[in-house]
């Protein structure tokens, strides 16, 4: 790492000669698979920018020349040549963040890992900069050829060709791929540019044909064109056309090609106007393994032996997603009305092995939440059964399209909610706390959290047949029990999960949601042993709120709401007031995540930090027991 | 009206002569005029569709073939010839809708008037259509260049020309316009389109134009590009662009000729595959009042004189948009760091009082939510202070990019929400009652309810000087007091509306928010009369929960909250938490709006049946403090 010690930022960088520039790629690559290795994180989309990079630190100047990285999670050379090189606590408590984060860097300007979404931040910030006369500053915004595929892009670019006066660079890293391949027509279109014709020269041998042909033609200059504007392109004279497209295009350029990247990035920068680089990479470039990988190229990996790409330590058991994988393909084997719907995560979200059985049934839109959900809303009008599979996170993108489309309309969709919940190394914008507050608003929307692999069975199979409104089930990220306990009682819809005295005055009655179910049954032996009555129940549907919670709390002093989503404006708050609405004075207290944007940590630390460990939980419980804030009157049943 | 006269349905439609179809279009017009003068309503968007939908009824067979109206509002002509034409009620209770309603017809297939989902819905139909073997079946999506600008369209358009196998049909309605002229790229385009070239001529002559080239050439077939296809199309070989592009393209079509759209219309649902028709029209064709309004052509009316299109009643008084439109304007006027977006709603939302004074100053997006929010973030990180100008319904779209891109980079950004709370006329899909419940999950956001035209003035002064953070400033639709009350007390950012025994124990706190506070001040007189004491309070900052309401909470007996917001997950939720927190143990009572869907009635009429007049909260609190259901013991404070 002889080159890769001698750099603390971009300034050292922009001293290297090529030569050296050349070795530092190759250190850097050896640098992230070594590291990355140990940790895990997203290796691919990293190795395929090493170049690119590179070529923006040399060619801007950070953070004068703000560069927004789409996604984020192909930040991490950039993380390396902003001082940033200590990656042994990747992800971790304390270590560095999986993407750009500010705290880390000046340098970072965009904390998001939600997709397609630089352009638009470019689009302001270079307005901004136009307006206040900081007319020396260029924005940068690198975003994949499959953010492209989300409507954000197309919203940002109609604004952008609008107004030519600003420094503003839109560098396409086109890999073909967002986690599996790109789809839709733009895709095919971008095939079409990587596979014929022009490209192929440039991939093979862009140094010479570019010194072949001069300055003048180092770049294939193309007046691009505007997203519909292209669509509509025939009916028109093409003269005219093109005058109405402000955004000049430059590429398709190999972007492992240091030398061609650098040369690309300078003339955009000299245009001073809204200019697109489309710039062709790999994802896993440069490490076998990586690039060997059909399926996701190594595009977020946990941890792995270096040299031979295979983990460490193969996940053995059960997780919630291999869950949900296996019984929407068994349900789908016998209900032909069941379709689903990734927006761009195939494997992540476990439809893969539905695609398997059954390929005509399973449609990846892209990333593109939004028309996820209202098409959805369009194949049940049709007699269909869809069912969204997505992250919690993710489902924010589209609550307008739940309530208006799907919700309005009573159509029969049914939501799988991966990733809800507290999700802990991705950071903030990964979390799926929101989940449960957002859409326990949509009116008519019900929601299943299960508790353990036979509950999210069970759930998925009852989601599937309600066809008068929105399902959703939700579940977090990790291993699942088979069965979290032998069920005691199953009481008009709800799970007694644990009870002292069945219909007998009891202190506290736990009402779980989802996973904190065995947090609650821990919590509930803790206070047995000091004597303190509990009864643990698991809705599994929870919202709306089940009458017989209601009934069940009528015989409990405190009732304690557990939910591994914020607390303002839970579940909790609701159950609440169904007891209020029914007359039961039963005291409440809702336990749920602070209001706030969790840091990266493990689920566990996150966990402890919002005091919802079992222990923690215990506590707080006794104290509101033994103290002074709960009511003495018996409720008046 | 003697041919609308014999029209019930489409049926009746299809037996119609060329000429009887001239003469019920003129029908229809003056229909339309002479109804819509006396209740308000649409009129721009539906005089410029008579032909269109008249052409689209006669091809296709409709519910078997469902239209999907994108937004809705141009769907009073497609209610007429659907056997709907007493419109003496129109949006009114009891009344005909104001957009497609499931309930009134089976013809209506997606009530939602957000726009930018009809090619979504499509999508999903046609799918399903093709997949459950209804292959007679072709479905319609009606969309106009303004919801064009949206990015669910290009979501859309990326997937229908990802598979070819269905019958779909979509209209482009272009008419330059969605309230104000279409913004962007693609508008520029656009208007090439129809100010010059071929197109011109079919306007012309296009009749004519069609015999004289026979039927291959009565339509210029043009093999259409996928969005960013064009984009990039210069890049490729053309012949192999196009032949990744599968959507065909017939066009453009003059919409007012309702032979050459009736011919268009026939030969796209011939080939049996998605096919994109370009119609031009013109908003308020055929009425010179609304073809002279430059401003928006007539798009949405109160009751005019039919025959001038002036306002029978001009609006005199002041209105929650007039004192916004006043007052951004004259802050502006001294800070020059305020800088408006406006995402197609430039006079609706009352922008247009500062584009006058600063054109450079307000940001017209096009109808793209998300793309407003995100580049407001951009805007605030260049060193701006955006004002977000927006109806609440719509802030739904963009939650995530408030969540994710604003509020988690605590970039300082002003959403003013317009049309917030129960909204009345419009239907389901424009009320604006979850913003509070949907905003207040948002970590680090604050939210202001004003009262009346003093308290918006004061709150929108203080809201654009934070720069740490998202603040929303919401307000409901229509005339505002001046001043709603003279203030006895102001504490630690608490109004105190109105207090019997201040310091003293008392009955009844109300805490409001917003326009409630007047309610809830006849309530306390009401409920004084039957000697129960009450103490009002106004905290203009709902969220987060003022320290001051908690404290003042201690002395009473029971807390109402009041907000014309969803009850679930509401304010008042929040209110409650902050209570138990703080150990305070005053019963609380969250009142606001049921969680469902409001049908169309008035504010009134909705108020009521919410349970949220004064007499109605009056009862309600005398039941509570008469009542069992509040603690006797007073809290310990």
């Amino acid at each position: 790492m002889a080159i890769l010690d001698r750099i603390e930022s971009p300034a050292d960088l922009k001293l290297l000669t090529h030569e050296e520039c050349l070795m530092l790629a190759a250190e850097i690559r050896e640098f992230l698979i070594s590291e990355v290795a140990k940790t895990g994180g997203h290796l691919g989309p990293n190795l395929g920018v090493v170049e690119l990079t590179m070529a923006l630190h040399r060619v801007f100047d950070s953070p004068h020349d703000p560069i927004v990285f789409d996604t984020g999670h192909q930040s991490y050379v950039h993380k390396i040549l902003t001082g940033r090189k200590d990656f042994s606590g990747l992800r971790q408590r304390g270590g560095l963040a999986g993407y750009p984060q500010r705290s880390e860097s000046e340098h970072d300007i965009v904390e998001s890992s939600h997709a397609s979404s630089s352009l638009s931040w470019a689009d302001g910030i270079s307005r901004a900069f136009t307006r206040t006369g900081q007319l020396d500053r260029s924005v940068i915004a690198v975003v994949g050829d499959g953010a492209l595929t989300g409507g954000m892009t197309w919203e940002a670019l109609n604004n952008i060709t609008d107004d030519n006066d600003r420094n503003l660079v839109i560098v396409v890293n086109d890999n073909g791929r967002s986690y599996a391949p790109t789809i839709g027509g733009m895709a095919r279109f971008l095939n079409g540019v990587r596979s014929k014709g022009s490209y192929r020269d440039l991939q093979e041998g862009s140094e010479k044909l570019f010194s072949r042909l001069g300055q003048p033609g180092r770049t294939l200059y193309r007046g691009a064109r505007g997203a519909l504007h292209g669509f509509l392109s025939r009916a028109s004279n093409n003269d005219h056309l093109y005058s109405n497209l402000d955004i000049k295009y430059l590429g398709p350029i190999d972007g492992h090609d240091l030398s061609a990247v650098e040369e690309t990035l300078r003339q955009a920068k000299g245009y001073g106007r809204p200019t697109l680089v489309h710039v062709i990479t790999e994802k896993g470039y440069g490490y076998a393994p990586a690039e060997n990988d059909l399926a996701d190229q190594f595009h977020a990996i946990g941890k792995i032996d270096p040299d031979s790409g295979e983990p460490v330590s193969p996940s053995a058991g059960l997780s919630w997603t291999k869950v949900f994988r296996q019984h929407l393909a068994d349900i789908a084997d016998v209900d032909e009305r069941v379709i689903a719907i990734t927006a761009a995560m195939l494997q992540p979200t476990g439809l893969d092995l539905l695609a398997e059985r059954h390929p005509e049934r399973v449609i990846d839109v892209g990333i593109a939440e939004q028309h996820a959900v209202t098409s959805a809303a369009g194949l049940a009008y049709g007699g269909l059964h869809p069912v969204v599979a997505v992250y919690a996170t993710f489902m924010n993108r589209a609550l307008d399209q739940l309530m208006m489309d799907v919700a309005l309309h009573r159509a029969g969709v049914t939501f799988a909610l991966d990733r809800s919940g507290i999700t802990g190394p991705d950071g903030a914008s990964h979390n799926g706390v929101w989940d449960l507050a957002t859409l326990q608003v949509v009116p008519g929307i019900r929601i299943a959290a299960p508790r353990d692999a036979a509950t999210l069975r069970e759930l998925l199979s009852q989601a599937v047949k309600i066809d008068d409104g929105p399902t959703v089930i939700r579940y977090p990220k990790g291993s699942v029990p088979e069965d979290l306990v032998p069920l005691e009682r199953r009481a008009d819809g709800v799970d007694v999960l644990s009870a002292d005295t069945p219909g007998v005055d009891t202190d506290v009655l736990f009402v779980t949601v989802g996973p904190m179910a065995s947090v609650a049954l821990e919590a509930a032996a803790l206070l047995r042993a000091q004597g303190i009555t509990c009864t643990v129940i698991d809705p599994r549907w929870v919202v709306p709120v089940a009458a017989s919670v209601v009934e069940i709390a009528r015989s409990h002093r405190l009732l304690i709401s557990i939910e591994d989503g914020i607390r303002v404006g839970g579940v909790g708050t609701r159950i609440r007031q169904a007891l209020r609405d029914a007359g039961v004075d039963t005291a409440v207290s809702e336990l749920g995540t602070p209001d706030e944007f969790p840091d990266h940590a493990s689920r566990d630390e996150l966990l402890l930090e919002a005091g919802l460990t079992a222990a923690q939980i215990a506590q707080n419980v006794e104290e509101q027991v033994r103290g002074r804030r709960i009511p003495i009157a018996r409720p008046e049943a």
